[in-house]
């Protein structure tokens, strides 16, 4: 049985997967996490290009039937690239963020936030214009937030105030809705509502990304959803199995096992 | 005129070039920063070794006479690997701190702190005890310190708060001397002294660092120190050549204008 392939700059990407291991428990998957070279958000476009279509070839060797780019910053600057490239269907997580926080914005000022890359690239701008031109966008990059995250600064005194001077130009544009662009951010949920209010609605995409997996499996008649065994699930890192390991529980809801070390370039 | 080559992982080895300016000044610099693969101190020692190779490669071309070796974890992952591969000379930058930290230390308790990586190597511990074996050494891995420093969040209470926490076992050890085993640390010197009490002696190996360089240049006769005019330094990135050039005045007090994007791999 063909596996869903996702693949991410390093541990981010679990957040994303738990969601479709949520509303696809049948299915195979295959993720593979580029340790070696993590993070991708400060790095320029034609650097995250190179190393995406990489991973993809690593992951075209595992039998996938379609890939699931489970990062922001990949899907920022090279999803148009990569999805002309090759012909396996490639989901990202910009779109169907979008479309939620669109939906959902009842005053039209959304807020966006991400890493450098995903904020200097515009892509959140520009597809949220093209659904409505009406929307003004405010967005803020938030560097300190993956590293918050994987140090496991969730909550407390030091990113609470951290978050109040990344989000605040947010604040002052009366945003209603702001999307977690991401995979990092949904742990540091509790912290940016603190910081931002109760009112906001925070849109966190992996939801829609894996409903919108589903649909596309379905439309090609590739879905496995009358299975009754759970599907297998694969790690692979490019390196330091153990770190990503220790991290995996706490973006994942459950402990990985069996975390594999390859090189994919 | 042949050059000294110095590598580090990104901007941290600035700190260590703007020393080797300042005792050096008549010598060409050639300097890589591996910002494609930026940062090392979460990564393997066997990646981190796979990258060195790939950088003094990359140094070699550039006709260099010695290698400084400007990263605390590069210096302890892989030094005597790469000592034993190349011909060139190379100076890390963990023996000269670690002699000058021996020398400062009245009470025999030294702390180190540095990244995951070169706290888990123990090199320091091995170093130290090696050269008096009654120190007692406390070491802690300070993960926020690089993003910290990278930021720009140098002082106030954010990165106040959260040295007090790294460097709470420091404190309580009762250490008197403290090697800032990391080349962004030198930038959080004045917060680290806060948290810690005036009198404590931070070690910045930078200076022995410089020092050794010139030793072992006069040793092979290749030193540089009669000419008239300043050296020549050049500045080589493997990707994003603008983040570097906006980082590099703050690590080394100086502007840094053309920076070169180059392939190293």
């Amino acid at each position: 049985m063909k596996s869903i392939g996702v693949f991410d700059s390093g541990v981010g990407g679990l957040t994303v997967t738990r969601e479709l291991i949520r509303q696809l428990p049948c299915e195979n998957i295959v993720y593979f996490g580029d340790t070696a070279r993590v993070p991708y958000g400060i790095k320029s476009k034609e650097t995250v290009i190179r190393f995406s279509i990489e991973n993809i070839l690593f992951l075209l060797k595992q039998d996938v039937k379609l890939i699931c780019v489970a990062c922001n910053t990949v899907s920022s600057f090279a999803l148009p690239v990569i999805k002309s490239h090759f012909r396996v269907p490639i989901v990202g997580v910009i779109s169907p963020g979008v479309r939620e926080a669109v939906y959902a914005t009842q005053n039209k000022r959304i807020g966006v936030i991400g890493t450098k890359g995903t904020i200097k690239s515009h892509t959140y701008e520009t597809e949220i214009r093209h659904l409505d031109p009406k929307i003004k966008v405010t967005a803020a990059a938030c560097p300190l937030f993956v590293p918050f995250a994987e140090e496991g600064f969730l909550s407390g005194n030091v990113v609470l105030e951290v978050a109040r001077k990344y989000l605040k130009p947010l604040k002052d544009a009366h945003v209603d809705t702001v999307i977690l662009g991401c995979t990092h951010y949904p742990l540091l949920k509790a912290v940016i509502r603190e910081a931002l209010g109760n009112n906001i609605t925070l849109i966190d995409s992996a939801k829609q990304v894996a409903i919108e997996v589903k649909n596309i499996l379905d439309a090609e008649g590739l879905l496995n959803n009358k299975g009754r065994r759970a599907g297998r699930h694969r790690f692979y890192v490019s390196d330091n199995p153990e770190w990503f390991s220790g991290l995996a529980e706490r973006f994942l809801g459950q402990p990985v096992r069996n975390v594999k070390r390859v090189n994919n370039v």
